[in-house]
């Protein structure tokens, strides 16, 4: 379960009838419609086969629970998409022969062959559909407060795109374009690089940054439940995530204190930092600056091009030739599922914060 | 609270009492001796004031319940570390002069003002002597399967002195070094960098990598709680923090899939890969192969250099010259505390996994 | 959510599409067949229109997510069960007239009116076909270990029929009919009871008792997390519970300790008790003697004859003659999900029990 | 771990250093002064021996964290209270000749002999103490909204003398009097009646009824998070408890719906119920009417007639005679404890109930 107030899992395969999600503690009151659910998902999908997997669903839903007359009820929501173009004949290869990177093997260990394999089961991109859809609930939760969550592709293999983006520029293009680049002039290149991948039968990674603006100061509850450490662990729920970093991240390791250090400012009364390297986030509470972190994407471990691997049943070496459907780069896909994550994360701190907040206080009691 | 059956709080701030952690959930029957929770604690102390802080804190602790002859009993464990050193003094200023980058400034408003300021509050390293304290209690549970955590010095600055470092000599050098290196030949050109740093009134940020070997194949709870995800937010409560990366981290977004991709191979009738370029974690599950992350840590923000803040009182800017005692390098002294903090996830990790293990499983009940 | 390790959620509304439940953790390789599902809701059914509700839900449900080749595959199971008989006509003038002692106005009050009204929302009985589903698979996890739930009426009204009753007779007569009472001498008196009861338009309470035969020695986390406290909160999930006692209960309270404690004796080898007033548990940890404790069930707060109530739009005070489909003694129907609610919380204290039991230990580590 | 927001924990063991509280997610500037605290301790003891136990403990602690200046910080709060009057001598007996309806048989077991047997070790009622230094705290929250909690005896044997109470004699009299009555002429027959338990060296049930007055309407999270059910697991982590029960509990089960509903009334403009059989709290959710429920304490298991018990070594049975100090009537001291326990749920619901209160709510978006 991610949250402790606005709380939600996810379920489903790959393969079955479909994945979904279930959010318990989301507040009364909210508008939801099948439309806005639907127009959220769109945004996980990308009809290009050249950069996409050749897997089009329709993203067909009910919301099962916890909607009543086009408002959330206070009761548990539960959202279900349906699987349908689902093509399970490739897989049972792996089942045995497990792809190197994938989840296959641990799977199979952990789950003692129970697992279902199919279209990689529950680790397949697929419940990503289920993480957009809770996503699109939370963002509602965060309108009223003038919380904004963008996402975009920072950088694609080598191929750095999105570096110190204008925020009007990620607002306006990224789900203009099948490769979600923020600048215009970076999407042809996005877009050659990952063809030329797929033609090779190969894969790249990638980098998806997201922002976080307009967030009260004061979300988080160290030390422990830390607002950084609360995204990253959500964060790493999406298949293929490598590490997260905030601010400069890794970067700032390089640096000295007085080239890292955020100056504090006074603009229009309001206080502020000259500069954002912690990227709104200190001692694991946000600052009210914009929080900014940015996500690694390992290459698909599906690729077209043989690999070696083990039969599990002989315990002997053997090789793998994957068929199926895969995305080349499951960081462009990612976009829309890192900003749903983090809209998760910041429902659920900001009903947590409220509740300080708004708590009456001591009148020295 | 950190995991679902080890479960681990931590409490305490710079300036008062003393720190401690309470430990919910630890099977009775662990032998824990005083002797051996100080060796633990004396890990995380660098008596060198050119490279450390001046505070010097013996860490006297009391185990104040949950240990019974010697052996943990199956009750909460309470550890409580006094605070001896204390010099509060030049903290009075931050409380209304908030540090760039520090906690001040968001702990201020987040607590309405009522915050113990002195030295950082809760917000300060002196924390780390509880995550030591909770992290020795884990190891002990995991050393009867064999399950070994090291943590060493990956950079300081733009310096890489920890790369592909064999574990032979994290093991037998890393806590005989004040810099916390594993490579003998490190240690002079670390040293000499934050002495430098030190004299310039500045601060240095840096990389700790961390291995955890022969973990069981099936540790973590996909599709939510990972075991990279529930690493991952444990190491953000360790103050600095700005970023973590598995594996190939950052680095593995710049390859192609059959690049990036481990290969299965076997050795001896067991299954391996042949690099582990996933750090030993593949879909939120542990492999069998070491578990391998590096965890990024920001240059101390409190550095003797004038900076520019804010005067939360007047709400104008002012200019703030820290006087007060700090690490150099934070980076340095987190190199145990990143060890118990892996440790903590770990034991939880493996208890939750002996529950299923061990499940008789049904005989088609 | 239930559950620390066999996590369960609800959800779901009596008008509503349906209801169902998602278990998270629970451990792969548990035979689940459609029809073992089936069997145990049919158990929450009781076809005769003279002792329990007009509304007949066939309950057709999907396994939506997490059993694979009739096996759980260790990832979240969705069980939904379709709402089919729906007949929302008299629910409108609940909204606002709530009906004495119903859920009507805390709903309305706590969920600012947007709370799903029809036939009770998540207030309804309608819910416990989700904690049955919950509950069969719950009971698949004890079975390998032995141990078996059985419920049964140990009241309705002032008629005591289930005292004392023998194990056997529980397990053979309960689901045979219609009150589910276990001594076949009783059935005709507390059907008699229920229909005139119902007739005169009225409804009646009762007392539902439930045994845990066979659990291991050890199960329950205290200080905290009893073993009956734990059962207590689930309990209160079923509508109408108004109180819990375990062994004797309060009967207890009018007892001296000479009279009330259960002397150990020995067995064939083993220890046991004499007695078993304390119900199997004492410190919060089962015994191994069989735990029993007694349910009670308030009259069904939806009754034909005229009562005073109050419109929430104008502030006045009114009448109110419901119609609707009820039954007249819920603690009829609770008996299945009193069984699946306790087996629910089994399943979660024996597989924490397990991490426990099968840790390796320390050998003086 | 009680509460999702006001979050306590109960440490320590009988006759070892002593026992605490940790409590994490307090808000700011709560006063907290050492008197108080002291004061609510003051209230568990009844210094007695003829109605008590001839322990007495003056309950010094230190609040080791979280308290800054005299105010709650936000920090996590850390209470400790120290054990003085320790007397182990009769405890080695119990270790493997477990005392019948103790949890000596349970623990030894549980934790495989390691268990701090001393004095009951975390059975013993002296954790008490650290629930009441818990809800000290716990009550200071509750203040600013006016909530009340107020506890008394309603029964010693068969002796019930809280029936009906007035409210003002209950707030005037319970810490008045040695048998934390409200009726002051049920104070001399309680009185002896204990006392003569105690001389024929035998112990008497009892039963604590608890009112909290002024809850707001809404409390609770059903259809899980119930506040019924809230409650009911937090009292059974008081040893003894045998039994909970809300409104007219098991009594209601004997009624009709007729007699048993709670019709709704208008009183200057408020909307109440004319009886209060349900005790406050329909569907889990407090409705603004007095909560009032009663829970069961078993008679104390440590009397000084000889007993059957088995020998745990040479599993043989034999006889036990008790010697040590105890409370021949564990009700008694229990009732601030009951008080104390109810605030820190009801704290914790408050919470949780300004998040979803507070949140500004959705304006369409």
């Amino acid at each position: 379960m991610l949250g402790k107030l606005f709380k939600v899992e996810f379920y489903g395969e790959s393969h079955g009838d479909g994945v979904g999600t279930l959010i318990y503690g989301c507040p009364p009151g909210i508008k939801i419609s099948e439309e806005y659910i639907a127009s959220e998902l769109a945004k996980r999908r990308v009809k290009d086969p050249k950069i996409s997997t050749q897997r089009f669903e329709e993203d067909r839903f009910e919301i099962l629970s916890g909607v009543f007359n086009g408002y959330t009820s206070g009761a548990p929501i539960n959202i279900f998409i349906y699987n349908r173009d689902v093509d399970s004949r490739h897989y049972r290869e792996f089942r045995y022969k497990p792809r190197p990177s994938h989840a296959d093997y641990t799977a199979y260990i952990k789950y003692h062959g129970y697992n279902d394999y199919r279209g990689g089961g529950i680790f397949s991109g697929r419940l990503t559909a289920a993480m957009v859809a809770a996503g699109a609930v939370a963002k509602k939760l965060l309108k009223p407060y003038g919380i904004e969550v963008l996402a975009h592709i920072y950088s694609v293999g080598k191929l750095v795109v999105g570096e110190d983006i204008d925020i009007k520029l990620i607002r306006e293009n990224v789900y203009r374009n099948p490769v979600r680049c923020a600048d215009p002039e970076a999407i042809d290149k996005v877009y050659k690089l990952i063809t030329d991948v797929r033609r090779e039968g190969d894969s790249i990674g990638g980098v998806v940054e997201c922002l976080a603006l307009n967030t009260p100061v004061g979300l988080g509850e160290p030390p422990i439940d830390t607002l950084d450490g609360d995204i990253a662990k959500a964060i790493f729920t999406i298949p293929g995530v490598k590490g997260i970093e905030f601010g400069l991240g890794f970067k700032i390791t390089m640096l000295r204190g007085s080239e890292a250090n955020d100056p504090f400012i006074v603009r229009d009364g309001k206080i502020l930092t000259e500069k954002n390297n912690s990227g709104g986030i200190n001692g694991g509470i946000s600052s009210g600056m914009p929080i900014r972190f940015r996500v690694a994407f390992k290459p698909t471990p599906s690729i077209y091009r043989e690999q070696k691997t083990v039969d599990l049943k002989t315990l002997e070496e053997t090789k793998l030739k994957i068929r199926g459907r895969f995305d080349p780069c499951i960081a462009i896909r990612a976009v829309p599922v890192v900003e749903s994550i983090t809209s998760i994360v910041l429902a659920d701190h900001l009903l947590r914060w409220l509740s300080w907040e708004k708590y009456i206080g001591d009148i020295d009691g």
